[in-house]
């Protein structure tokens, strides 16, 4: 019965490509590990890039600057 | 001081049932572990269907096959 | 299907204090927002009070003040 | 490579001042655990005070009441 | 630059199938979402039965009635 | 009253460490968002480097590769 979060900037994802996400992360939970797909949650948190920060500075601020 | 992060599917909770969680979750740690209702924290997240997953497929998946 | 997770420090809870903390969160989803309890997930963590810190200064620190 | 989570309520904190909590962490984090800067993320979740409780009531209602 | 975290029960998970959860997790949010697997982030906790629960009960607690 | 999370490795930060980083971020969180010390909340997550993965591999395979 595991539980995967996944966060992510906000950028876009579609419904199909977190439909993906949800899949293929359990399928690996049930292949590596044998979980019980059925009891296996995956939320995905998608973030603002003002609310990211890595590297000291936010992900607005780091392709402002083009990077 | 304990803190409790209560993440649900965002499917129109009102002001009041969130209160009502707020205060049911603070009642059971003072009842069950005697913690300090001043410092204790409750935290809830609603979560879009699209970004929910359970059983391989997301929330919104799942309802538009009935389930 | 909700997911909870409460973080206490580690102060000796019993299995059967948590047990009873699993059984009255996941009540409260189903009376509250009549939550599917079947699929609802409850997390303990129980934290060292070197790790938890509240007001500026670990627990471990108040404590020693006779906090 | 430090994950930081930071939880706030909703209050309409700046662009500005979100920069300033990701920058200081991250310094922190460096100065005191001699952490890599450049793999050390900072996410901030700003939170409906609707959905934050404290004290068995919401955020909400404590500024109702004046708190 | 995404940050998942996978929670599962405490039950002898080797190194060998970790690195496989933190590999697969990774290659997948690649293919899906063309992210950065130098800044794409895994923690993998690992959690205790009688701090798990699930349908009311602590998983250590479902086992013992065989389920 | 923020709720702020720190996840690093294990890799013996010491007690002092850790009352540091706790008044660190709380004096930060006072002085950007004038927050309430008194009500703010750090937590500090110690977690295994077989159980930490960043650029696909597991912090321990990076460190028995020389990075």
């Amino acid at each position: 019965m595991p539980y995967v979060n996944i966060r992510i900037t906000k950028d876009g994802a579609t419904a199909a490509q977190k439909a993906e996400l949800v899949q293929g992360v359990t399928d690996l939970l049930v292949q590596v590990l044998a979980k019980n797909p059925a009891t296996t949650m995956v939320v995905i948190d998608e973030v603002d890039t003002d609310n990211w920060g890595i590297g000291g500075e936010t992900v607005t601020a780091r392709r402002q600057r083009g990077r």
